[in-house]
C-alpha cells in the first residue's frame, strides 16, 4: 500500500536571515522497503542551529543540502513496516528522519527507544543528541573540576542549558548568558545556575561577566560567538578551557565578519579553546546515554521543550529558534 | 672590592614600535655577595619576542618592567663571588641575568652550565629556554604523530627553527614560513624542512600553503599570528592542534587589532588551538634538556646564532630581532 509523505525541501538559498520562503512543502510516494530497510512515521522532529550552515552552498564537516532536496534533522517516530530484523512494527526509533511525515530508509543508524522510560520527544533533548553534545562538549572537552567556574553562552538554548545543568552536578559555580529576564529567570530559579544575565539589556558585557564571576572563568562553554564570545577571553583564567560548541551569531553573516584578535590571550592564560561535534562520540553514546536518563530520572536534569505543531511549520520553529524564542529543546510535533 | 655593573634600563615606554630611544645605560655599584646570592660578570644576553610585552605598563603573566628598572632577560656568565654552596667561583651559569655586564642575585633560580659540552652561548639556544619553548610547545601541546604535516611560522627565528627540527625527528612532514629567501634556504638546505615560503614575497598566503601542504595542516606552530595566522585557519585537518607560542605580529599594535572571526573552523574540523609558556614545565627541564643536548651532540639539531656585540648594543639586536635580522637565535656577546 503505497504511503503518500510529505516533506519539506530547500527551495532557495538564503542569503543572510533565512526565510520561510526558502523551504517548499512537496508530497511523494515512498517505495516499500526493500531488504534492511524500515519505514516510519514521524511524530517529533529537532530543528537546531547547525541546519542553518547546511542550506549554505559550501563544504562543511557535513555535506550541504541540495536545492530541492529534503531538509536534514533528526527525529522521532514509529516503524509501521520494517525489513530489517533489529525493528518490528510498532517500535519507536529515534536518528536522521530529515524533516518529513514519513520515509523510507535503511534501518542502520537508528536507534529503537523505550517508550515506557519517557515521550518520545525527549529523545531529541536530554537523552538525545542534544544531552550528548552538551556532556562531551562539556566533560571530554571542559574537564570541569569541582569549584570551578563555567561561563555558558546560549545558555537558555537546547545544548547550553543541558551543559549548565551537568556543569553543576559537577559541582562547578554556573553563570549563564541568554537573551531574556524570562530565560535568566528559569536559569538561576529552576536549573540552578548560580547567576545569570540578559544579554541584550547589557551594554558591557566584559564588566557584567567580570561581576557575576569574580573568580574569573574556568571553563567558557561557547554556543554563540561573536561579541560576547569576545568579552570573555580577556577574563580566563590560568589554564582555562573554551569548548566551542556553536557560533550561531556567525551563521547568517554572509561577509566574514571581523573581530578582536585574541590568540594572545590564550598564552598569557596558557588557555585552550577547542571545537567539538557530538559524532565523533558515537561510541560512547550508550555509556552517556545511561548517565544522562539517570540524571533525567533523579530530577537533577530538567528537560524543557517549546513545541510548534505540524510539518508545515518546521520552517517556522527553526526560523523561530534560530531567533531564540525557545527556552530548552525546540520541537515540532509531526505526529501524535 | 666593589664592582661597577652596567645596565640598559627601560627609559620610556614605547608607543608602536620601540626604539633605541626607550633604553639607557647605566653604571651602579654592586654590594657584596650575601647569604645565598652569588656575583655573576655576564657574557652572553638573549634577547627575545615576550620582552616587547615586559615593556607595557600592564599586567601580563608576568610583571611589566618600571621605568628606570633593567630590563629583564635571560643571560649566561661566569661566577666570581659566591655565598652559595650549590656554586664556586669561575662556574658558568644560566638564568635570568637581565641587560648588564655584572650582578649580584640570590643563587635559586640559576643552573650550572658545562663549559665543555658546548659554548656558553649555546644555553640561550637549543639547550635553553629557546629549545625547551619548542620542545613542550610541539611535542606537549601540538602531540606529533608520525606522517603528519607541521607548518610553522616565524620558522626561521630562535624558537620555530628548532620546533621544526624538532617536528622532523618525529617523523613529521615540516613546512615553514619566513621573511626572506635566505631564511627560507637555510631551512630547506640545512635543517630539513621539507618545504618553506618567504611571506614578504607571497601576495595569497592561503594559496601558498594550501600548495606547499597538499595534505592539510595538522599542527600549527604559531609564533606570529595576525594574517599569516587567519591564512592557516581553513587549511586545518580534523583534529588539528595549534600551539601558541608567540603572536610577534600583534606586539607593537597600540590599538587592538581586527581580523576575521575564526572560532567556527574550529568546529568543523574539531581543532584545538592552546597557549603555552615554558615556565610551566619547569619539573621537566631536566628530561627536556637531556634529550635536547642529546639531539644537539648528535648533529639532529642545528643551531645558528646572531651575534651582536657589547652591552650597550643590546637594545639594537632587540629591535633587529623584533624586525627579523636573524636566522636562528639572537645573541648579544657582553664580554669574552
Amino acid at each position: 500500500m503505497p504511503i503518500e509523505a510529505r516533506e519539506i525541501v530547500l527551495a532557495a538559498r538564503p542569503a543572510g536571515w533565512p526565510s520561510e520562503s526558502d523551504f517548499r512543502i512537496e508530497s511523494r510516494t515512498l517505495a516499500d522497503p526493500t531488504d534492511g530497510e524500515i519505514a516510519i512515521e514521524v511524530t517529533h522532529l529537532s530543528v537546531d542551529p547547525y541546519m542553518r550552515s547546511r542550506m549554505r552552498d559550501a563544504a562543511s564537516y557535513a555535506a550541504p543540502v541540495q536545492l530541492g532536496e529534503k531538509m536534514t534533522g533528526a527525529g522521532v517516530g514509529r516503524v509501521f513496516a520494517s525489513r530489517s530484523p533489529r525493528f518490528q512494527p510498532g517500535d519507536w526509533v529515534q536518528g536522521v528522519t530529515g524533516w518529513c511525515s514519513h520515509l523510507v530508509t535503511e534501518a542502520r543508524g537508528f536507534r529503537k527507544l523505550d517508550p515506557s522510560a519517557s515521550p518520545g520527544s525527549t529523545a531529541l533533548g536530554v537523552p538525545g543528541m542534544t544531552g550528548l553534545t552538551a556532556y562531551f562538549g562539556l566533560l571530554d572537552v571542559g574537564k570541569p573540576k569541582s569549584g570551578e567556574t563555567v561561563l555558558i553562552s546560549g545558555a537558555a538554548g537546547a545544548v547550553g542549558s543541558v551543559a549548565g545543568q551537568i556543569a553543576r552536578i559537577q559541582g562547578c559555580r554556573t553563570v549563564g548568558i541568554a537573551g531574556s529576564d524570562e530565560k535568566v529567570a528559569w536559569l538561576v530559579e529552576e536549573l540552578g545556575f548560580g547567576a545569570a544575565f540578559n544579554y541584550k539589556t547589557t551594554a558591557d558585557y566584559r564588566a557584567r561577566i567580570s561581576e557575576l564571576c569574580p573568580n574569573g572563568v574556568d571553563i567558557y562553554f561557547d554556543n554563540v560567538g561573536g561579541e560576547i564570545t569576545d568579552a570573555v577571553f580577556p577574563l580566563l583564567n590560568v589554564h582555562a578551557r573554551m569548548p566551542v560548541c556553536g557560533q550561531i551569531s556567525q551563521y547568517n553573516n554572509e561577509e566574514q565578519e571581523m573581530g578582536p584578535r585574541l590568540l594572545w590571550y590564550l598564552i598569557t592564560k596558557r588557555a585552550r579553546v577547542e571545537g567539538f561535534l557530538v559524532t565523533d562520540y558515537a561510541e560512547r553514546f550508550r555509556e552517556a546515554l545511561a548517565q544522562l536518563t539517570g540524571w533525567y530520572r533523579e530530577g537533577r536534569l530538567v528537560h524543557r521543550e517549546e513545541i510548534e505543531h505540524g510539518l508545515e511549520n518546521t520552517p517556522r520553529a527553526f526560523l523561530e529558534m534560530m531567533r531564540g524564542r525557545n527556552t530548552g529543546k525546540m520541537i515540532v510535533k509531526v505526529a501524535d
